[in-house]
């Protein structure tokens, strides 16, 4: 194999095949990068077996063939070499030598003959959305997915298309956590798993603009997001998913709506007195239009009003801060919606497009 | 004790404070920062024992008194707070107010009493200096201190003042790095050794602006660094620290001119190959006027040729490259002389100002 390239397009093309590199693996072919040339085409290749990336540079071809290089020093090389073009080759002996300017590296590489492939996905069936939905929608649900549960159904997040709407949505024993979005037409619908891992690797490379598309195809036990000149395919969690139209109730009895960001604060300054081995719920003492967040621990205590408009009776109910904070960060409006029923149903923050469901902390507060 | 001042000015100090807090002390009031408010002055206070930090915040003090509170605490609260004023009020049972708009915090503090002060130093001889040039001169020379060796002496530098002329020095068994810079005026002569823990923290505290001036007194066992609103004080090592002069020799056979960043670049790119386990040094083959780098591990080699101008002997001579690359990373000039004597005498970049002497390794390179 012999190719040559840009140094900025090649290192681009590493950064984002390492996102799939394993960092354990008992088949050290796996912490390699797969570089094949065939045609007028370059694509890097990763796998960690769950998912796997193949990634296509800009370059030229000038011999054909294949050769896995050790992922880490491979990328370690190129981003110390400079922005110029770099020739690599491979040799009989699987060397393999990085020529750049007046610098020549020679490594020593893999055949690449046990390289695992990813699996071929049907690419009839495509599902079209933008960059930045995808990032957005992933970004604002997956922080609820359990990561160091049994149950596999909770490491993942559930996709569900139904006509032109997607619902992308992850809980743990804890809380909930739905996003809806339009998609620009009509599809067959779709209800699957997709790993939090991939997920969380995926909104890392995606750029995030508007105008970018990824195609995503789901075929069988696999889902393959396709965006510019990347492909990444996952294999789907197996299993039947929650219904959460069972947990999720429309009923309240009180309904309260404040300022985002004057919440979100006061719930920081609330949490920092919840520590490690002296795990306090922070109180939230609704009464008139007045929410009072009091919290007490062997640190100390805090105790602040905030304003508010409510709706239904006043209310004394306790949650975990954190699980507070999680939902407010996810959310980008001025002011949210927050309904409870009493102090041991769910809170619910929701809108038209999400929904954030977080079980109460059952603690006497001392209230009459 | 009760005082006012606004959250950032407050929180300035408390980072500032945070530098001399331990991270593991026997000593549990050292955990903390003691605010002292008397006349019109706020001072915050940490002692690690070994260095100590004293500095004054903006603010008015409405009651006079000291209390001690958890640094890492008070710190994550403060930080938390509106950019607003923020009321600090102590009670008897050394409980401690925090409010800040509409936030109430009260937390447990600790009396102070036992609270460890900082040396008094004699302010009568000072020596004046710009925070740039001590900072630069510190962090040019501070990363071959030995922190890890029995030898007291090489985890400190060398501070000599002689007439109107500031060395500061450190060496560890491989190498050493010395730098002299010009003082506005003659002073008494000096010849102390600086921990480099308080140096490290000394130069993340300063500014590094060349208007702004650093008072440095020595008395007896201690050092005091002044500026803006912050008193450093550190005790010094015990000890006669070693006599420069006699292991770094102006004699040489070769002498070599070379670009600092190409000879960098290059050197960063056989650090790679230079890999835990597998230590190997990079072999510099100065023939003519070329320079060829060489290395070569397990992992592959690499091989690069740079231009130089060069006076005397041709050399073959091998060097660990993280050494070079760290005397490169401290100079500035964009040329650099490089002398060496044969292959196993010390090689020597230096110019008036400063001098990198290092090591080489004894390594068969095959050369004839």
């Amino acid at each position: 194999m012999k190719i040559t390239c840009s140094q900025k397009d090649l290192m681009q093309g590493i950064t984002i095949s390492l996102k799939a590199v394993p960092v354990r693996t008992t088949l050290p072919i796996l912490e390699c990068i797969l570089i094949k040339a065939y045609g007028d085409t370059i694509t890097l290749l990763s796998n960690n077996m769950e998912m796997g990336i193949e990634t296509k540079i800009k370059g030229t071809v000038e011999k054909e063939g294949y050769i896995a290089l050790d992922a880490k020093f491979f990328s370690d090389i190129v981003r110390k070499l400079p922005d110029s073009l770099i020739n690599i080759e491979s040799f009989n002996d699987n060397s393999v030598l990085i020529e750049c300017e007046r610098s020549k590296a020679m490594l020593a590489g893999k055949k690449g003959d046990d390289f695992i492939d990813l699996p071929d996905i049907d690419t009839d069936n495509v599902i079209k959305i933008s960059e930045f939905s995808l990032k957005e929608i992933i970004r604002q649900t997956i922080f609820s997915i359990s990561d160091n549960d049994s149950n596999q159904l909770l490491k993942g997040e559930l996709f569900q298309i139904e006509n032109d709407e997607l619902t992308v949505a992850s809980l743990d024993g804890h809380r909930v956590s739905k996003r809806t979005i339009s998609l620009s037409e009509k599809y067959d619908p779709v209800r699957v798993i997709v790993p939090g891992k991939t997920l969380s690797e995926v909104i890392k490379i995606l750029s995030g603009e508007a105008d970018d598309n990824v195609n995503i195809y789901f075929e069988n036990q696999n889902v393959m997001f396709e965006f510019q000149d990347t492909r990444v395919t996952s294999r789907l969690i197996d299993g039947e998913y929650y219904r959460l139209e069972r947990l999720i109730s429309n009923d309240y009895e009180t309904k309260i709506t404040v300022n985002k960001k004057e919440f979100q604060d006061c719930l920081e300054r609330a949490a920092l007195f919840d520590r490690e081995g002296d795990r306090k719920p922070v109180i939230l003492d609704i009464s008139g239009n007045e929410l009072n967040m009091r919290i007490e621990s062997i640190i100390g205590n805090m105790n602040e009003n905030i304003e508010i408009e409510k709706e239904g009776d006043d209310i004394v109910i306790c949650f975990n801060p954190r699980y507070l904070l999680d939902a407010l960060k996810a959310i980008e409006d001025e002011n949210i919606s927050f309904y409870m029923t009493n102090s041991k149903a769910p809170g619910i923050i929701r809108n038209d497009n999400y929904v954030y469901l977080i079980v109460p902390i059952n603690y006497n507060t001392g209230a009459k």
